[in-house]
């Protein structure tokens, strides 16, 4: 049941802002990623991944272009404790790769933290206590100024361990929960920790402001972020991060947003995997920077190998629609879109335009590994002439005059109506095949034509008719008008010759060429052939018995 | 291969703004809901639905509340045009429900659309073009004049068209790619199809602006919202419409924004399911808005009928990750969120308050019919003592002491670690039973007791060792404390008995008791045991053998 009355908005919106975010266009680079797949992500899996599977997914986000990865909380479980002891002794993690670790700020668990991380080249320690008004209330049943107290001690602390333990330490606090808690108070805390961090601008530490659970409209965030930048100590000495969920399905606004209002760092996950509804998507935020001729510095060419290792290890699906990486992103099954997609795409080679202006493509496909034909037009009871067509010129080399188009594109969606399936590219050069080049048992068979230039050049037409063998003559301006007066006085047809194109079929040496014929018959109706062979004329006269054996019969 | 050179923002920033929608909290009231499942949803499946299907989905959007329902595009396809006619055929269509038709400004198109509606109840004609720079040169190759030509066009024929026809019209105009448009020309192509149209207060038409391809971050389509609504001709006459896609991810971004900014309605599908990256989804956006307090207007209370109904027809699966209807979006693993949630949902108990506040739950899984026990706290190797011990009371009655709630906690995480699986609550409690209550071949095994009140309380104690029956005797200054002399005294065991605590486990009259018993043992390993009984001294002196038996034995 349905209550709305249950609820009311429960984040506190920044006191006083400048809104200066909101004048800004698009975000100017990259931020500092950090990856908290083997963290947070891994914390969502109904089956957390194994000490071999963490590797592999760690070599993945390396691959990618990660600098920074969230490795675990070591303290809270033995397996986070190993992965990590694993990545320092066996040396793998990379020179400029730094790792991070999560602890609350508990005096037993920080020294745990301590214990795990030591040896590691570089590493965040990253602590977090919750200030939100329900956390203080529900969860802690402390007073402000207590909860300020549990960050300042657990600073006090790491900032005393790391001192007394080896190692190169960078720091981030986190005031869990922020988007439950008022920002003032957030602000107080977080300078609070900077004051006793004392961070400098060699030796920065990171504040993290997370959208622990999504609970406003991205702008509010966005003023949050602005309000707290613009007042956080040492300011030049501080990196401002985001870790966003996604509750609310804004998790990717959330951080664009952010970005603009001052954030310079993301924590975030492959796919928007992470707790709940997720944490915010790496792959997007980078690719909607690179579509806006932004390097987003995390390379996702290799799309389909990330889905299927990130699929395997995590159990999870892509799914179909999740930007730049569904199966389902670029496709267009409905007419108009492939009509526009295929004269884009025509418009893109004639004119060899460096920059992507394809319409209905927000980015090319073969950037992240994808292709035109398999992935883009696909054609079901959708379509229309202009995909239909696009695939049998790109993939087949076959370029129909525009009104056979249209008429093919009927056939083609009667047959995807009846069967009620997609049509793969082969399937539709199939149909393609059976209607014009090869048709089973066509009323009229081409067998031979000998020609004879005169003052008319004049044609000898062998056909067989229902399987019997006839000499058709006719003469006429040239070698097809004399075949196509053979024919009509032959076989005693009324029709118009509407239509006649041919083209080269193949590049190379032995060439082929493909015709096409359109007639119009004396009921108004229209029909349709095509016909190759090596010999122009051959495919021209095979293209014209093709169109007449196409007839509409309105016996049939 | 990623070459960001390539791109560029596409979009057209709105020209000047007074940006009032950013200092706006959050939406007051509910939009226009507009369902384009059937149209932009059903042109983005692999296999498009059937008529029967159809009609199916559109009876479950009635039944969720939609008001206005895009049923297709008539004159493209003969599917469309039938389903169209079998819903005002066969009086599908309720009175309070208005269906939409979509039509390109083009002569014949229009004329069929209005053949296909004839004698609906009531209609929306939905009329639009291209007006994107890259449409108007890569696609139409025309002016921005004539692109104009062909909207005005279009509005005369439709305006003329609704004289002539019978029927209760109303009428949309779309500039298609509008993200792709300069906002200062859509504008300007908006308004001269509103001074045709003449829409009155009365009889208002609708503007809609589309995210056709989303381009831009989403302030600066909230920014193109405010600029098109201030000065849109007729705007007491014009009800400003959206319909976002989300190849960027932020489709509810965009809408969200663009309602601050003065959108009033929009068109949205289930699930996010459309073209591409799909439309944006409907569910989010009102559960968005009810989460704050807002009645969304639509019922989503029954989630998982409407999850079932949509799975099957489109053969898409929801996301376990999708806001408000995934599997897992609810869910908790690890052991902080537990501990939060399961004091959050005690306080709210406790405390009997209306507003719904508990930590990490955005909304009470309840309204979506989702279950606590089954959705919300979930066991893994993640999860903590929190978690574990709110299934164990709220599932089975057993309220554990805090420490031996940790106890528990460290052995179910073990099981689930070494069976590399997710634990459901009834596995959870057999583990309870295994660990505590049942345990197989005990050391020592409960057979009988009997008291004697005198000075001291004085017990004789039979139990089996190791199969053998003993008779134990002790005194104290109470019976537990009496069969814990006697016990300690017969087997020779020196411990403490730290903890003792029990209740009642039933609420019915034949009420058993539970009892729990922590010991500590000179070596400073603690045990913990449990027993019931429907006498509660019974059930202390079975608790008390099952820590005895749970002895840590380093021998083992």
């Amino acid at each position: 049941m349905m209550d709305a009355s249950k609820y009311a908005p429960g984040y506190y919106p920044a006191p006083e802002n400048e809104y200066r975010w909101v004048r800004k266009d698009h975000i100017e680079q990259a931020p500092a990623w950090c990856s908290v797949d083997l963290r947070d992500g891994n914390q969502a899996l109904v089956v957390p991944m194994s000490l071999e599977e963490k590797i592999e997914f760690f070599q993945l986000l390396v691959r990618i272009g990660f600098k920074e990865i969230e490795v675990g909380f070591p303290a809270a479980s033995e397996t986070e404790y190993e992965f990590l002891r694993t990545l320092i002794e066996q040396n793998l993690i990379p020179e400029d790769v730094t790792v991070q670790v999560l602890t609350q700020c508990r005096d037993h668990i920080i020294r745990r933290t301590f214990e795990a991380v030591k040896g590691a080249p570089r590493a965040v320690i990253h602590f977090y206590n919750s200030t939100s008004v329900a956390q203080r209330e529900q969860v802690f049943r402390k007073s402000k100024e207590e909860i300020k107290q549990i960050a300042v001690e657990g600073a006090k602390l790491v900032k005393q361990l790391s001192q007394e333990y080896e190692g190169n330490f960078l720091f981030e606090y986190s005031p869990e929960s922020f988007t439950g808690t008022e920002p003032e108070y957030a602000l107080e805390v977080c300078n609070a920790v900077i004051d006793v961090m004392e961070p400098t601008p060699d030796r920065p530490m990171i504040i993290n402001l997370p959208v622990t659970v999504e609970m406003s409209l991205p702008h509010i965030y966005a003023n949050q972020i602005e309000y707290c930048s613009d007042r956080l100590h040492r300011r030049d000495s501080v990196i401002l991060s985001t870790h966003p969920h996604n509750d609310r399905g804004t998790g990717i606004a959330d951080t664009e947003l952010a970005l603009l209002a001052g954030a310079q760092r993301v924590e975030c996950c492959l796919f928007g995997n992470g707790e709940r509804t997720g944490n915010v998507d790496a792959i997007t935020l980078a690719m909607n920077m690179y579509s806006h001729g932004v390097d987003p510095k995390l390379d996702f060419s290799d799309m389909p190998a990330i889905c299927e290792v990130y699929e395997r290890i995590t159990d999870m699906q892509v799914s179909p629609r999740q930007p730049y990486a569904g199966s389902l992103v670029f496709a267009a099954f409905s007419g108009s879109h492939q009509d526009a997609i295929a004269k884009g795409m025509h418009h893109r080679e004639e004119n060899s335009t460096h920059q992507w202006t394809v319409p209905y493509l927000p980015i090319d496909p073969h950037d992240v590994s994808r292709t035109y034909d398999a992935d883009v037009i696909r054609i079901n009871s959708q379509s229309g002439k202009g995909g239909i067509g696009y695939i049998l010129e790109t993939a087949y080399g076959y370029n129909m005059p525009p009104k056979m188009r249209e008429h093919f594109g009927y056939t083609v969606k009667a047959v995807s109506d009846h069967n009620h399936a997609e049509l793969k590219p082969d399937e539709v050069f199939r149909i393609f095949e059976q209607t014009y080049l090869n048709r089973q048992s066509p009323v009229v068979e081409f067998h031979e034509a000998h020609y004879m230039q005169g003052k008319q050049m004049r044609a000898t037409v062998t056909v067989a008719v229902d399987g019997q063998e006839y000499e058709f003559f006719g003469s006429g301006n040239g070698r097809i008008n004399a075949v196509n007066n053979a024919l009509k006085q032959g076989l005693g047809l009324e029709y118009t010759l509407d239509t006649y194109t041919e083209h080269a079929l193949d590049t190379n040496s032995s060439s082929r060429a493909a015709s096409y014929v359109g007639l119009s018959w004396p009921d108004g109706t229209t029909s349709w052939g095509a016909g190759t062979d090596t010999d122009v004329i051959v495919s021209s006269v095979k293209a014209l018995i093709s169109a007449i054996n196409n007839r509409p019969q309105p016996a049939d």
